[in-house]
């Protein structure tokens, strides 16, 4: 069982980009995965925005990604790239602390003309911060994403190919805690 | 005569950035043109990173931008890319706020190795929203910029180059302002 | 008036892009105009991949580069970049060829989701080559370019969008030559 | 034991990049990996630029790369990005025909202002073609790549840095080999 941190790096409230994540971690939970939420918008604003680094709330985000094994990290596309806010406490964690994770990138967008943002924008952050195993993302089209009164998610025709590469991640992090224990026996 | 805002993106106070571009900002204004300085930092982060579009502190920044003939933009290079701070509120920006305005990318980095952030990262952000013309930006090592006690700026070797840069900038806003009068008369 | 070197990287004949390029070369000439088109798949393939600077004919290629006042370079998108046709290319020219050039750059793709490869791909190349204005871009849809049989190009929806995208450069490039001869007076 | 294949995507010879690809080759095939070096500049200029996807070399090239378990891809930094040598090859592969496989990218260039392009423009292509796993690859700077009169190679300060990150590659090549086997039994 691996321990999979799932960000949501949205401003809004609600947010589509933060339900879908949500509706992706209770699948991730059914693969016997330990999934932690973090919604970068619950975290204090002035210390996101002022590089306190030492606030007790920056510090257990900063804790959750250093004890996770894997990361799952969704952005609304915002000007052609990922939201401010993602990229805030980003910028507040070590240059290294996705070394040795395994890293799914998320994003989505209003049209299908933003789809690139994952790869030229949110993939060469997440590289540069030592990332282990960034598997293939995925964009997905805001129409694409209903949310009903309870607050669940309908992803029609989106579904099939986001599950497939939510799929691949979740093998990708089964093999990498797999071969963990082998290092360890 | 042109109204430039010259935008500094960093988090941190005292900041090496925003030295640096109120620094630029004397030499813009000895060439005749007006200079209104922002500092994102200096905007309130809960409106900043809670998409409160409405706060009259952001409606001051969107104005500023809407009323600028041209943008300096100004981030120090963290994680390959801008800083979430400047990115936090580009987002809060109409989509082609942009449009019709010169716009110099400047970054500043510990390593080289982060050059081609500014041509890479930055310039498709400031593309996306509009921009006539983007000219060459700069990239200027922190070692480069000697802040005195006085707070003023010493360049040094990066000086000739920055120079450069900036007065290729004044001159392509200077054009600009001609077509403009040329159009209306 | 101006000379602009009009230059299709497809490798494909006919190609969709080539003819998308002639297409708007009727319209910048009309503007009055001197419009130089290059297709560089009509260039000798050693010469071109063998890095053989000398050949007359990459040198005539050069020297193009070097007299036009500006540039319109157009890609197909294949694997989410310009084509490695048009790069070989870039690749023989000298480091600043692009210096004091205003730059039109296109991109022609089968689904809307390699729209960006324009401002993350091609914009960046160009940028790192010295232009000293690159304009807005436009991506294309392959189907919006019907080829009729006399050879013909019909842009349908597409028409509008990249026709203001074409006469924002064509007057870029006027009033980069205004400045040029106010400059020499 | 895996089947790497080996790619230089110079256009030049003597080249640099595929001294240091063929260096690198034998330090893999030490650790029992079966190498297929290519270089892309002995493949028919024409037949690459002129999109002939049938020529029986490129027919070869393309089965080379779908017999690939893993695949080490090198390229010199010129006009910030790959070569237009090596992006001519892969315009002719299928879409996917980096899928199930595992990919190191390489650059090399003569200044550490490109170091990004690894990054920025190498990695968004490779994760196009489907790469299951482009583990952190390296940017090497020409001065630190010596090659001595009997052809072998030098490598110097720069060698820590590049075997860490070959050694990361073969070991993730190998969890991938144990995970088809597994996957099989």
């Amino acid at each position: 069982m691996a321990t999979i941190l799932s960000v949501s790096g949205s401003p809004s409230d609600p947010s589509r980009t933060a339900r879908l994540l949500r509706h992706l971690d209770t699948r991730l939970a059914e693969r016997g995965h330990q999934v932690v939420p973090l919604d970068v918008r619950a975290l204090p604003a002035p210390a996101l925005l002022g590089a306190d680094f030492g606030h007790p709330e920056i510090v257990r985000a900063r804790e959750a990604f250093e004890r996770a094994d894997a990361v799952v990290v969704g952005t609304p596309v915002y000007k052609a790239a990922y939201s401010g806010v993602l990229k805030s406490l980003l910028d507040l964690l070590p240059q290294s602390v996705l070394a040795g994770k395994t890293v799914l990138p998320l994003a989505t967008g209003g049209s299908a003309a933003h789809t690139l943002a994952v790869d030229y924008a949110l993939r060469p952050v997440l590289s540069s911060m030592g990332a282990d195993h960034i598997v293939q993302g995925a964009f997905v089209l805001d129409r694409h994403i209903t949310v009903r009164d309870d607050g669940s998610v309908f992803l029609g025709e989106a579904a099939d190919g986001l599950y497939r590469v939510l799929d691949a991640f979740a093998e990708a992090v089964a093999q990498a805690e797999a071969a963990k224990v082998s290092a360890t026996i």
